[in-house]
């Protein structure tokens, strides 16, 4: 029998048309006197009807069980108006069978593919080929199918070029550990996976690719938290003679017509830009989510002459005070606020102050502390009004950053104010270059030590090289960095500076880089570039908050594939072949 | 300086215009107190003039290099007639030249670019980043672009589904040797790269995605023959419910599409079919190039009667005697058929008989047992005309097609029958199923265990194991593979019997495909697929007989990355952390 319709696609306008249809039972229901089976294929669900009349075929059809492949050959039929199903796409006909084959059977499944009940993910996992039956499961690789269409055609209706970088690599600078893979031909000697391809995209750019993009698999050998995979896949991007707003226009016209395209949403653009300091100040992270207001505002100059001495202290000692107004938040519990000064303090704040407005006056942790003329201050500062809540923290800026970023999070769930099926994005730029790394006490580049330093900063590279800023860009989106990336240096002198500000030993930078260094010799033309996260970006999209969901076959969070039960033990001979031994064999 | 042109798009048609431009400095020259650059980018090249009377820019001028990177601001200028430069797509213009700036600066190249001289490789390899600055590279990057761009819309226009599969997976069954992945958060176990998706995809058949294609990278530690890479690319396609003409045609679609967008070529379809057997007996390979005639034939049945007593003893032997009519070829040198004759003994044969036709009789090796009914009858069968030359093997049947399929090319060859840019496709088919190895002494699978035997096959599995066939077919262009394909096995119990058949041990066979076995217990649809190589296909349309070429960072033969330097070695806290040590440290 050869399939000559989709189950899925069927509808009343197909009354009366002969069918073949393949696919899986998906339920089968034996009622008065007839069989009726709903037939799942990739498309969709149909229901089948096997009368007794159509002996042969109602005889196989009572050997049916769930998951059964079969093949039918009917006719379409319109339902009676009282039989119409209004939740099926397909519920306005059925298929009234003259045969079945079937093609495979199927034991009984260890879960329930209808069911939304909860079923271990480990037994998911184990069985990810049932899994992926789920209608919710095969959407997610559609829409991740989609998505990577999208990409690939709007970069190369730009004329950005898709070149493949290798797997078997040397390992990248990016600071995670490398996955390490053994040379045979070359024992004692070993491949890393690439944590990016940033290095070759580089090299391309020398190579005068101009444009290059590249869904790229990465891999890094981290303690994985909750979300995160192994092996991820990113959307690669790097272009030469770039000015930066051509190149985020570019950017911005991909992500929006990803969101066009596969969830009919308008993305504005351009999109917003915040810098790194207006972000930490007004959101508290480099991540805000923009979906809600709920924005931090500096307060020090209303308190620096209160008798608040907590905040003045702060104050004096070069901190802030600042407080985020929470509107309408008069109905937030006693443990609401416990929970959000925890929250507070989790964040290394020392606690977190709180007004509650009302008609006349406030009451509040502050509120003795708060003489009128200062409330008015407040008020007219942050437009509070009575009903809202202020929470204060006073502490060192970052402290206070952070501490209130983490308030800001928690009100908005407490308050109900994430709205379900909203995208907001935004470009968070001029990120510093470095950070001070206390354990290595040394600085480390901040993205990567490729990051090219703010023109006019370069000359606090020694002195203050905090203030260093970059020429780097995030993409955030709902609080999530979907994509990181920056101007690139693409002078040797300017990339050794950097190194030795970074204090790398010099015959690493030679071992590692020095094949870099070299290639900047030779013409290396001005670069930018950007790497952004598509398993992430699908997730957001599908509106799905674990990444796994958006994989066809990911691993757990100790990186085990547990349906092919990887990684494994190998034979003796395989290692002898390598020149390794395993030396802490465990368990 | 903002770029407004791409070099190599200038045209008479925008003389006049204002055109600031970027790139790198192919050749500069000083003539007549004139200083001409050849300025080069992605697009192409460009010629600039700077006059002494743009001062700045001529004392600029005046420093520039081979390799600098600059931008140029000036006016589009028509060249006068006789200095018209017709090999440059840009000859009819040149810029002249206002302002330039030096981007970067470049020392000399080892090696020039525009030099057509051979390059030793291992250089070449060094400074991949400069030799993909070659025009003749670029393209090839550029074509490879584009073939993956057209693959990927013909199959998504059929419906499949672009599916990612892990790296980090488990030892598949191919047969090649696996890269190993060791695990930090599982000592002593160890990841393998895939050398190819085929389980993944084969479960995601099982999942009900009906149609998956991936452009999919690919790992086998091999010793690298001439031309393998370590890591390679395959078009790989997996469908359910196929019809294999249904199936053959989407590929046969796609493969069209790729010749005539990128190439202008129009391959005729459907693409012609040869059985195993039949490309065996009439061109003496499973790889035919059809691009020339010289096909094998059997003469059996002449010599079953005649004198000659090597062909009677080898056909009383159960062998065969089977001839090539080289057309034109009397001019072939005594040498040429030492040549031929040292080829077909290469491959297995007892020697190479020969017979010139000539206007009255023949001459040649057994011309003299050779009577004229007997020649008679050649002709007949072979077409052979004065002025032909055959070529004859008496042996057992594989030996003969073996050692005339190596003679057929080795004539194509020597007489010039293999034509430039012609491209020639065929699908070879009903491949046995198994072969016999007698190292190991037992069967093995042709293609992979998981290959369908042939329906009417079945029964011979266990009594004539080799005359099974499967049902499986190969793409092959100008004597190239570039494809192999079948329907698989999708039943437990026939996976299981022929694992059986193969003698593989049940207890190996349980650790390594049990979770696949059980897959298919679960209502595996009828499903098959092919996986295309790429990187051959690209070479192939390029013009190329190297796949490096059309690899933007290949590996040596020996799996170096001669650029990057690895493999390399590592440090030892590395080897700690994943509880491995290197046993036999070389060097």
């Amino acid at each position: 029998m050869h399939r000559t319709h989709d189950a899925g696609t069927l509808r009343r306008s197909d009354a009366g048309t002969r069918a073949t249809l393949v696919g899986w039972v998906h339920r089968r229901r034996d009622l008065g006197g007839l069989i009726f089976i709903d037939l799942r294929d990739r498309s969709g669900i149909v229901q089948l009807v096997v009368t007794p009349e159509a002996k042969e075929a109602f005889r196989v059809a009572e050997t049916l069980r769930s998951e059964y492949v079969i093949a039918v050959r009917g006719t379409v039929k319109a339902r009676a108006p009282e039989t119409v199903n209004p939740k099926l796409s397909t519920g306005d006909v059925e298929v009234a069978v003259e045969a079945i084959e079937v093609l495979n059977t199927a034991k009984t499944l260890p879960f329930g593919l209808a069911d939304d009940a909860p079923v271990d993910e480990a037994l998911r996992l184990k069985y990810r080929y049932l899994d992926l039956r789920r209608p919710a499961l095969q959407e997610t690789l559609r829409l991740r199918h989609e998505v990577t269409r999208i990409v690939r055609d709007v970069l190369s209706r730009h004329g950005f070029l898709e070149v493949e970088t290798p797997i078997l690599s040397k390992s990248t600078p990016e600071g995670a550990r490398d996955f390490l893979v053994p040379s045979r031909l070359r024992p004692g000697t070993f491949y890393a996976l690439p944590q990016s391809p940033q290095l070759y995209k580089q090299l391309l750019m020398v190579a005068g690719v101009e444009r290059y993009f590249q869904i790229a698999r990465c891999f890094r050998d981290e303690d994985l938290r909750a979300d995160r995979q192994p092996e991820f896949t990113q959307i690669d991007i790097e272009m030469s003679f770039m000015s930066l707003p051509e190149f985020q226009a570019i950017v911005e016209e991909m992500i929006a017509e990803v969101f066009e395209k596969t969830r009919g949403i308008r993305l504005e653009r351009p999109f917003p830009r915040l810098s790194y300091d207006e972000a930490m100040d007004r959101y508290g992270t480099d991540k805000p989510d923009l979906r809600y207001g709920l924005e931090i505002v500096d307060v020090g100059e209303i308190f620096r002459e209160t008798e608040l001495q907590v905040f003045r202290r702060a104050l004096a000692l070069g901190g802030v005070v600042r407080a985020i107004r929470a509107d309408g938040a008069a109905a937030l519990s006693r443990k609401d606020i416990a929970a959000l000064e925890a929250e507070a303090k989790a964040h290394g704040a020392q606690g977190l102050a709180w007004l509650k407005l009302e008609a006349d006056g406030a009451s509040g942790s502050i509120a003795r502390f708060v003489p009128e003329p200062v409330l008015a201050a407040l008020r007219a500062k942050t437009g509070a009004e009575p009903g809202d809540v202020l929470f204060f923290v006073a502490d060192r800026r970052e402290v206070a950053r952070a501490a209130l970023g983490a308030v800001r999070r928690l009100l908005a769930e407490r308050l109900g104010r994430v709205p379900d099926g909203a995208f907001r994005i935004l470009w968070v730029t001029d990120f510093p270059l470095l950070e001070y790394d206390p354990d290595e006490k040394r600085y480390v580049a901040l993205h990567h030590p490729f990051t090219r330093p703010k023109a006019e900063d370069w000359d606090k590279l020694e002195t203050e090289p905090l203030q260093v800023r970059a020429e780097s860009y995030d993409l955030v989106l709902n609080g999530y960095e979907i994509g990181g990336g920056s101007l690139r240096i693409y002078r040797k002198e300017d990339q050794l500076r950097l190194f030795r500000r970074l204090g790398l030993d010099e015959a690493e930078v030679a071992e590692k880089f020095g094949f870099f260094l070299e290639a900047l010799e030779y013409g290396a033309p001005p670069h930018g570039g950007i790497a952004l996260g598509l398993d992430r970006i699908v997730a957001l999209l599908a509106g799905r908050s674990n990444i796994r969901d958006v994989i066809a076959f990911p691993k757990t969070q100790s990186g085990a594939d547990l349906m092919m039960e990887a990684p494994s033990r190998v034979r003796p001979e395989q290692l002898a072949e390598l020149g390794i031994t395993v030396r802490a064999l465990q368990g």
